[in-house]
């Protein structure tokens, strides 16, 4: 081989993110116990909420070796299981997935859980254990597995079942890596806590290596709507897809094509869209040119009236949830939360939903309020200093304007969900700036601000009511006594400066709309001093 | 199907990387543009310098429809060129690449030219053009193909050859994207120009479609030594690398697999380290079990007396070309480079390098220098807020010890270079935070600022000796004047005034270190304006 020579080669994709797993969040031995967590929570929850069915989720860490850094990280579900004949590619094969259809989940690339499986294997050989069955199942399965890395193939190395003698459904995972729990332990106890604020209806249970438990436990019993898969929006096309449409689809006509293909595409459009393209709406799909699926691909895209894309395939939490969460969280003096309707970029719905909590236990925000971020129901921790709503809430929004003087007992609470969240890499840390996101986010954030705007203007007018009344009050028992002295003799003088006090007091609460209690409290007070 | 399943499937690489194609940086048709012609240049560079050829590049972007937004980009290189039995692969095969080597490379993922034929064909449909020749064929070959989504596989549209009339090789890769270039233009020239800094051994041209040019020649004719594929360092190795080995070499002791597979193990060291294990070293590897294994990798691990990682798979720029480069761009006062001894993490060997450039056109950095930052060769313009070097720039370094008081035109090149440079993401846009990489990040950019300060310091002596020089200098005249008053008669006084001068301006320029140019430029205009 000579200098101006090179060695090409094909990898496989397990080759590929076993590489390459820096980019998949496995970047160091406290990175990746903090992953592996975080990845097999999300599919729990996946496999729960995502189905209507409130979540039960169990995590076990223990140490797993004497000499060396191994732990055994275990996570069980009371969800939807998974089908036996799934299972080994499930978790032994990359990017085969339950993730790639239309519809807002937790997991997204379909590679998590088997980079968890790939990095127990690169560290401590370990393969995995999977326990599962089914709700319509009568046996629960179990496997033992690893990842042929060279061919992408699960090799299953036990299989069995057994018959269910209590009607349990759900996954459990367990796996032994080598990692740092000692310097992760505090980022996994805050993911395990940010993923409760959100979710109060769900039950969450961490046993860490010390046997600490941290439990937190179902507060709410609402549920936010299960998402539903639907058919791809016509504005999110590419001449690619379309391509492949016609290629593998075996429509008769370009009409019957369009209207099973998209959402939101009827007889009427279809044709309209077909002969802006200079089409026959008869013609058969498989005999176009690349000219005419252009031509297509333009008049599809140009069309302008579209529904937008539906929010069917969305879970927003809800107003209600949100309050919750952070309530149980932070008992907050005051909280607030905004569900904006939903939106879309690029044929892709979203929600923007947005939670605020002052004062009580909420945590001082500096120049900025604390920012909690979520994406489809996943707190995210990292590189916070590249996220579009973070820039939001420290540059876009003038909080002077609502009355809050930073430094602040103040956080806001942002969570946005869509069938496609705009991340920035397949660690899911931070969210890309698409104009239409950040838009949405700065409305929430800055209605969820009137509300506490509302509330601190409020609690201000009272506080100036509750003075003013305060300073009046302190002259009732004078006055009460200078014109009984007037106005009564020996007899009367206190029975009068009695009814005097009585009727001013009802008086100045009902002009100052101070409670009646807090004003014969000064009274009674300023009384006490005086040795009445 | 109930609430209860899911549809699963498997998605080829190729479809993974379309779906997510945000992640490798086509987020939008702006970063598309400046993605395409980065991956494009990267290539032809990796094709020339890496291999000892001085890179002559030519990248042209021409409109490619006259309504809508094509582009047309071409991109020509004098490289090595591609053998025509790999070209379809190599373009059309996602996860196929030279670059999966232990040699530092622009390229790292292998993904890069497929992502831009997929965004192609996504776009505007059009399949990538290819033309290439290496040095000892006698033929040109041309292929137009694209990219089977579904199967990642390469689909030949058009495919020739023609004899050579001149005695050409390279490759010239043409594709028409759908993309924003008037928003994109400004990052394109600046790519441009932030990679010539770096390669003033380079020609690069660039021709947009407003048919300005923009050239760089070369000035230097030196080169960077070009990188040496090398064997991996025990130090990188994990279980799963030692298991595929095992499987796959076909060695017949373990001994013998260990000399071979790795850089550093000699006979010696292989005796040791497979006793440690507990082994015999003339145990077949192939009948080892996990846990044998598992000790192998401990062992392998925890012998600490490798020599480090070897550089000669590293090709620094070197301090001539790094000065070299910051003079062509911004014709400094002052300039310097370091670049540092090879260091390693994790068994990946690295070298860290830094050009400072101070006054003249340097830009002016705010609260710190301007931050040009390199890896591989390659500039990194996005995501400079999460990235470790600003961090180092902005908070390890007291600018004020080295006499810098900023604001001030000053500016850090940082270039790392490495057989795996770890990259937070696929996008290549920032540098993750290892230990051993910001120390030496750190010391380079010290050592480099120590340079600045004695400049500094030397030029604020001088400026202050000057000035001192110019106190005495004035008064030179006056004294000649007085003492040829006293000494001289009329016929003798002005030759010796003259003299005095003479002698007077020798010894202040002498005492005070100022030339003596200078010295007599004072005593000559003070004359003057004596009317002498």
């Amino acid at each position: 081989m000579s200098q101006y020579d090179e060695v090409y080669r094909a990898v496989s994709p397990a080759e590929f993110f076993y590489k390459y797993r820096e980019i998949a969040g496995f970047a160091n031995p406290v990175r990746a116990v903090y992953q592996t967590i975080r990845e097999l929570v999300e599919n729990a929850l996946d496999a729960t909420d995502v189905h209507g069915i409130p979540p039960d989720v169990k995590v076990t860490i223990k140490k797993a070796d004497e000499t060396q850094e191994f732990y055994q990280i275990t996570v069980e579900d009371n969800g939807i299981g998974i089908p036996p004949n799934i299972v080994p590619n499930a978790f032994g094969k990359v990017l085969f997935s339950s993730k790639y259809v239309m519809r807002q989940s937790r997991g997204m690339y379909g590679l998590g859980v088997k980079m968890v499986v790939l990095y127990a294997q690169m560290t401590t050989g370990r393969p995995v254990e999977v326990i599962t069955s089914k709700p319509n199942l009568k046996r629960i399965y179990y496997f033992k597995l690893r990842i042929d890395v060279n061919r992408n193939e699960p090799v299953i190395l036990e299989a069995g079942s057994w018959r269910k003698t209590r009607d349990w459904h759900g996954t459990i995972v367990s796996v032994t890596i080598e990692g740092d729990w000692n310097r992760a332990k505090s980022r996994v106890l805050e993911y395990i806590n940010r993923t409760a604020i959100v979710l109060p209806y769900a039950n969450i249970a961490l046993l860490t290596p010390e046997n600490e438990i941290i439990y937190y436990p179902r507060v709410v019993n609402t549920m936010p709507r299960p998402p539903v898969e639907t058919k791809p929006h016509p504005q999110g096309l590419d001449l690619e897809f379309l391509s492949s449409l016609v290629k593998n689809t075996g429509f008769d006509t370009l009409e019957k094509l369009l209207i099973d293909s998209f959402q939101g595409i009827g007889e009427a459009t279809a044709r309209q869209i077909v002969q802006k393209a200079g089409l026959d709406p008869d013609r058969k799909p498989d005999s176009l040119t690349n000219e005419e699926l252009l031509a297509l691909v333009n008049a599809i895209k140009s069309y302008d009236k579209y529904k937008p894309p539906s929010p069917k395939s969305l879970s927003p939490l809800g107003e209600e949830i949100i309050i919750a969460g952070l309530k149980r969280a932070f008992e907050p003096e005051f909280v607030t939360a905004v569900s904006r309707r939903p939106s879309a970029y690029s044929g892709h719905p979203f929600i923007v939903e947005v939670g605020l909590a002052y004062g009580g236990k909420t945590p001082i925000g500096e120049d900025k309020p604390v920012v909690l971020r979520y994406a489809n129901k996943i707190p995210l921790l990292y590189d916070e200093a590249t996220d579009m709503i973070v820039e939001v809430v420290k540059d876009e929004i003038s909080w002077d304007n609502y009355m809050v003087s930073l430094p602040a007992p103040i956080l806001v609470l942002v969570h946005v969900c869509s069938t496609k969240v705009p991340f920035k890499g397949v660690g899911k840390e931070s969210i890309a700036d698409i104009p239409e996101l950040r838009r949405e986010v700065k409305l929430g954030i800055m209605e969820a601000a009137r509300g506490l705007k509302q509330y601190l203007s409020k609690k201000i007018r009272e506080e100036e009511a509750k003075k003013r009344a305060e300073n009046i009050a302190k002259y009732i028992p004078e006055v009460a006594r200078s014109l009984s002295i007037i106005l009564a003799d020996e007899d009367s003088f206190n029975a009068l400066r009695s009814e005097v006090i009585r009727k001013l007091t009802t008086v100045v609460a009902k002009k100052t709309g101070v409670s009646l209690d807090l004003i014969q409290g000064i009274v009674k007070s300023v009384e006490a001093e005086a040795g009445v």
